[in-house]
């Protein structure tokens, strides 16, 4: 059982930054992302995108954000459980909640911070009848770790973003890469549009458009493919492979939270403005996930509320203290690494 | 009479921001500010200090964090009234305002955003009878344009951060810079303290120490000062000089604005979290300025307390549009200038 003070359900720009603020009054942080990483939609849907809007910075990479944000939280050293659900919530009779994941992962902590976005990230899957079988054996939707692959058979089906980086970055780890679409045509980025083009001239990688994959074998594990080209023809053809990796995008839902038991508007959690509690008392909801009256889904906003949230868990975890809120320019930030940062002191020092 | 859609009152971070917010929705800004520069608190206390608590930046000084939002407002052009206070507000009968400082500047605009920190910041004054009648005519509490000293002789007097700033940048630009101080120990920055020794040790800046200025004269114009040492001695001095600044400090007054007819608490202006407003239909209060259940004077507050205030004055300076918010890395921002900045657009290309 994984325990902490604050359990934050979601990873992105603003669960990370509550990370932060909880560390600024101690409170130990512990998150919980269906993603395989951390930065929610910045990391997932367009991390190599300017945003104009963050501020004090006039353009800025959704994935820079998500880098900094990792920086600045280094030293509250929190917890990951990554590529798990939130799943089912208990309340414990001493207050206290108990957080299970799809994957069985438990965690404890007295306080919940619901930083779920626009959901729980979920693939949208091909329709392949015994695609259940192969999932972990052989079919993954997203990439955890790219070791896995090395020196292995892949075929990735997509035409965005993902299958283009993931084809090009995969080159140069896997034995063989194959990317197949459906069209000939691909939506990406100029550069990784040409750099696949590139990649498959110098034979690096194969590509076979227009085609779709159509069943699956293998006795336990994934052993080949079904590929039919997409044409008058509808030439067939068997490719031996140990992994597919269909990338057909990744669709948000709140999902399981939704039966939580808290009071839901345009499938968003209601909050008070005062502290963004939800009306289970304990359990918080803050960035994308929430609404209010004027409520607007920008970074920005999550930034505030995760900020106003901690004060309020503060006071439930400790119930009996005071705090004063000191500014971190003059108190520093002290992370529960050892480490300290600081202002330069003044100094007081006679001219003569 | 200056005219714009929000007129800011306070150009600190809070009000910088509003200055995006607003230019996202086509609104012009207008700012005032009783300091000289635009930043606010951030400018004038802590310049060279690092904040770590503003999302996205591990660590930045406060007077980049300004310069940083100076850059990202740049193109929607707002126009400034430094060096002035907001004194008076008068409601016309079509629901607008007009807003005139201590100088008699006349602002006007259908929308007031109050974003005034703690105060309009006010210098500490010496105890000098004659004070009064050399103000703009050689002593001055603020150094609004360097050049003004350019060749002249000055006298500065103070024992922090601004007095040891001015009396090094002023010793290259004016003919002579004498720092006056009451103890003969300094309390800054220490490189300044060391560099206002190496000056001093140059011959290139007086140092008349422990000592105070205690009389004033000149016709019309400040043509000398007394000066006298603190020792048991009690030698006096005429010093022949051209400007006499005072850097006792700046110290945040309400002020007028608190006559203004708006519900004040604990020194701060009550506002309604749904848009930040006063309850003076529209005039708004965000930043240090306001108080609400849950407020914390921080700049990340300020900025998402900006952002929404801006959604609601949209709305009243064009009840008819109904406004669809676009994310700014979907939609770009188009300056005011004429410059457009936008994501790199993706492309459909083919791949063969
Ligand atoms: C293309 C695009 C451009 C954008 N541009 C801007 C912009 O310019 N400015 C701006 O301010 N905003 C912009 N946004 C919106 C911005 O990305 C979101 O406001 C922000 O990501 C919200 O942060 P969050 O942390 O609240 O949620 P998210 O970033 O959505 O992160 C939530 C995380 O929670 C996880 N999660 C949810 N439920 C569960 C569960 N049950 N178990 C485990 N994990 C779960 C999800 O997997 C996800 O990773 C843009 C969004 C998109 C898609
Ligand atoms: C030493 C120090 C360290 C700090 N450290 C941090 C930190 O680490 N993190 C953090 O978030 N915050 C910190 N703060 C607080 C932070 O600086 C403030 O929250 C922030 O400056 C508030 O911004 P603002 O724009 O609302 O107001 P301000 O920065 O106070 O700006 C208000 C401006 O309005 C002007 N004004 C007011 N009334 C009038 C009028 N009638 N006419 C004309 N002009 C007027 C003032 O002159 C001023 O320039 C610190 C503050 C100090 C002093």
């Amino acid at each position: 059982m994984i325990k902490t003070d604050i359990l934050i359900i979601g990873a992105g720009p603003t669960g990370l930054f509550a990370v932060f603020e909880a560390g600024l009054l101690k409170l130990k942080c512990h998150l919980i992302d269906a993603l395989p990483q951390a930065g929610g939609q910045c990391a997932e849907i367009y991390p190599k995108k300017p945003i104009y809007d963050i501020p004090g910075f006039p353009e800025i990479l959704a994935g820079d954000l998500v880098n900094n944000l990792m920086e600045q939280i280094k030293s509250f050293q929190p917890g990951f459980t990554l590529g798990e659900r939130a799943e089912t919530i208990k309340k414990l009779d001493d207050g206290t909640f108990v957080v299970i994941t799809n994957k069985g992962t438990e965690h404890h902590a007295p306080i919940v911070a619901i930083a779920g976005g626009l959901g729980s990230f979920e693939p949208r899957k091909p329709l392949l009848h015994n695609l259940s079988k192969y999932e972990d054996n052989g079919v993954a939707y997203m990439i955890k770790d790219p070791e896995v692959y090395r020196n292995k058979r892949v075929v990735i089906a997509g035409g965005g973003d993902s299958a283009l980086d993931w084809s090009i970055f995969l080159a140069d780890v896997a034995a063989q890469v194959t990317l197949v679409h459906r069209r000939n045509e691909f939506r990406g980025a100029l550069d990784s549009v040409e750099k696949v083009q590139e990649l498959k001239n110098q034979g690096k990688l194969n590509l076979i458009t227009p085609a779709e994959i159509i069943a699956l074998n293998g006795e336990d594990i994934l052993e080949s493919v079904l590929i039919r080209k997409i044409s008058d023809a509808k030439e067939e053809l068997v490719l031996e492979v140990d992994h597919f990796i269909p990338l057909f995008g990744l669709s948000p839902k709140l999902g399981p939270i939704g039966d939580w038991g808290l009071e839901i508007e345009k499938n968003a959690i209601k909050v008070d403005t005062f502290d963004y509690q939800t009306n289970i008392p304990g359990i918080y909801a803050i960035g994308d996930v929430n609404t209010y009256p004027g409520k607007l889904k920008l970074i920005l906003c999550g930034f505030h509320e995760a900020t106003l949230m901690c004060q309020s868990a503060f006071q439930k975890i400790h119930p009996d203290k005071k705090y004063v809120m000191k500014y971190t320019t003059v108190g520093g930030v002290s992370g529960f690494d050892g480490t300290k940062k600081e202002a330069p002191k003044a100094v007081v020092k006679k001219i003569e």
